[in-house]
């Protein structure tokens, strides 16, 4: 039993990596599954729309559900206009707060849509059927071919033969995606590591210390939980009696309102 | 064991959003079923009606559900229209506190039948089915072809070979079907993050203060079944003592009417 | 239970190792998942570019990502250029104990990728499409064959036969992969054993006292760990119970900022 908390123990250290791996497999699943199963290339004039929308439209849905599961954006946002008490604060001071908790948050909801749009591209389906109707693309391609090619191009997803025919010099148009693919995700890693590496540099307390205040955090929050469930079961209790037995309320001591937006 | 109540309270935790997944994986393999083994379109002029029908009613049907499994629904409709009093308070307030209440209520309900859209537009067979019968597509698409083209609209759907003779050029209606879908999903995603913002920023209380009611909420519910299954007991017990030994009944302190309206 | 705990001994006992081998069966699985899912030589000009994406991209992705989940990295950066304090220490000895950390962490974190290039070379698909497009290859198969031979070198991925025709004489391109491969694993298993090899001869302790010491840091680690949480839980029960019952927060001893640095 001993071995085996060690290993929980380990899943919960790393949550973080594994929640992240968790999810960007469902994603290259679900991906998966939408490009073999519901993706049909049209085929005619109407391929750059369809693709595209298949590229960014579910990447745009990860992202503000990305948002909405996280609680952050609610702790920040909670009772921040109330409708009494409004910029009692410089506007400035608020902004900078907000930007600091936003850049982090919308780290972690970007990591969803962009796994999709890697995958994606890696997949090199929805891509190939939004170039194939792109008319930058067409030029290129039909840069001295004449108007057949352009029709013949809008062909390109539905007939594998017809690659061929076109253009034996020109990079596939797969190859192309799968070659944007591999770029975009060696891109976000850079960004992602050296933007983890400035900003831990920059950070006024060193590492142990991080973890301790991490370790702190969480008991609070437990803590919380479990101190507003006492409070919260004496209050109900006290409620009820008064309500059964039709007595006066006990005054009992809760917390003011201007303390609750102190806390949080 | 420790570890499976910490998995367990993260279920509990987190259960809106299971509850929503539950729901909307229910909804999409039920529709998969429907679509697969009940749909059948008639291919013939009744193709609008049939198509609709099956995209639409079931949503509706769905929304139905949503309010009648909301216990917040009956909280606030029982008892509301007392046959002896009548609009005692203001006929503003009482909508203001109607709306209050309803808005939370219609937007769960809306999950379910929103999820069975989504998901049928982006299958494409219903709206496949419709949109070969509905006149303002045929005539779209059969814009300078003749009756013949007509004619051949309704077979559409039964018929995949079709599809290339009768237009190339115009987005078949499959794709369309998805295209809509797909952007039916963003929007309502959008919309629904942005007026959970509104509605959060504007909230007077800060987030652990609402979390602290949530508990305690939960608490007051409860230990009201608990009290009121100790004050029914007591109640019926002297009611029955009274009955078969045929004594006065003991005057016993109830709460009135009044008490429990207020309660509500 | 006896055995199975001796198993699990040897397990954590032989963890680098067991963590090693199991990073770089994963990395041989993906690389054999994309070299036959996803990966299709263009055969054209673009093979050389095609190729050597397919070939690095990955293994620079990898190894980021070593650099991402090695804690190592994070401990030494974290708070490592404080606004306030800034080159009290000389920037010589700073650069020394940055080199010293930085060393291991870049081997461990170039396992995985090593792991992708060295079976990727074995596999031999990547390479044969990077080397026919390259013009150094190209002109030493092609000394004395003139404009034709280049022309049928590109396709060389995509037709078995073509291989033969070509040159009986030089070496196929596989072969010369997979024995660049070979090599490859040879020098960085050398390499290792090497520095492995310096590095302890020039240590100042023996063998007995390293391992002493490695046992103490984990040892540390975990009562750090553990004193961590009973710190972290007196503080919140205390700032709890002062939120709740409105008093004034009695004074507890916490290290100070500084107390932190010296022990990081």
């Amino acid at each position: 039993m001993d071995k085996l908390h060690k290993a929980l123990d380990f899943c919960i250290r790393h949550q973080t990596i594994l929640g992240y791996s968790i999810v960007s497999l469902l994603t290259a699943a679900s991906e998966h599954i939408f490009s073999s199963v519901v993706f049909k290339c049209p085929c005619n004039s109407k391929n750059m729309l369809y693709g595209s929308v298949f590229l960014i439209v579910p990447a745009f849905i990860l992202f503000l559900l990305g948002y909405m599961v996280n609680a952050r954006t609610w702790r920040l946002l909670t009772g921040s206009c109330p409708p009494e008490k409004r910029c009692s604060c410089s506007p400035w001071g608020v902004c900078t707060r907000y930007c600091l908790i936003l850049v982090p948050v919308t780290a972690k909801a970007s990591v969803a849509p962009l796994t999709w749009i890697a995958v994606a591209l890696l997949r090199a389906s929805f891509y190939e059927c939004a170039a194939s109707g792109s008319s930058l693309i067409k030029n290129l391609v039909c840069k001295d071919k004449g108007q057949e090619c352009h029709k013949l191009m809008v062909k390109l997803p539905c007939d594998e033969k017809l690659s061929e025919k076109i253009s034996s010099e020109f990079l596939a148009l797969q190859a192309q995606s799968q070659l944007i693919g591999w770029f975009l995700i060696a891109s976000i890693m850079t960004v992602a590591l050296i933007s983890t590496c400035i900003s831990r540099c920059c950070s006024p307390v060193s590492y142990l210390q991080l973890r301790f205040w991490k370790i702190y955090l969480k008991k609070e929050q437990e803590l919380f939980e479990i101190k507003a469930k006492e409070h919260a079961t004496k209050l109900a209790e006290i409620n009820m009696n008064c309500f059964f037995e039709a007595t006066d309320p006990a005054p009992f001591q809760t917390p003011s309102n201007e303390d609750w937006r102190k806390v949080s």
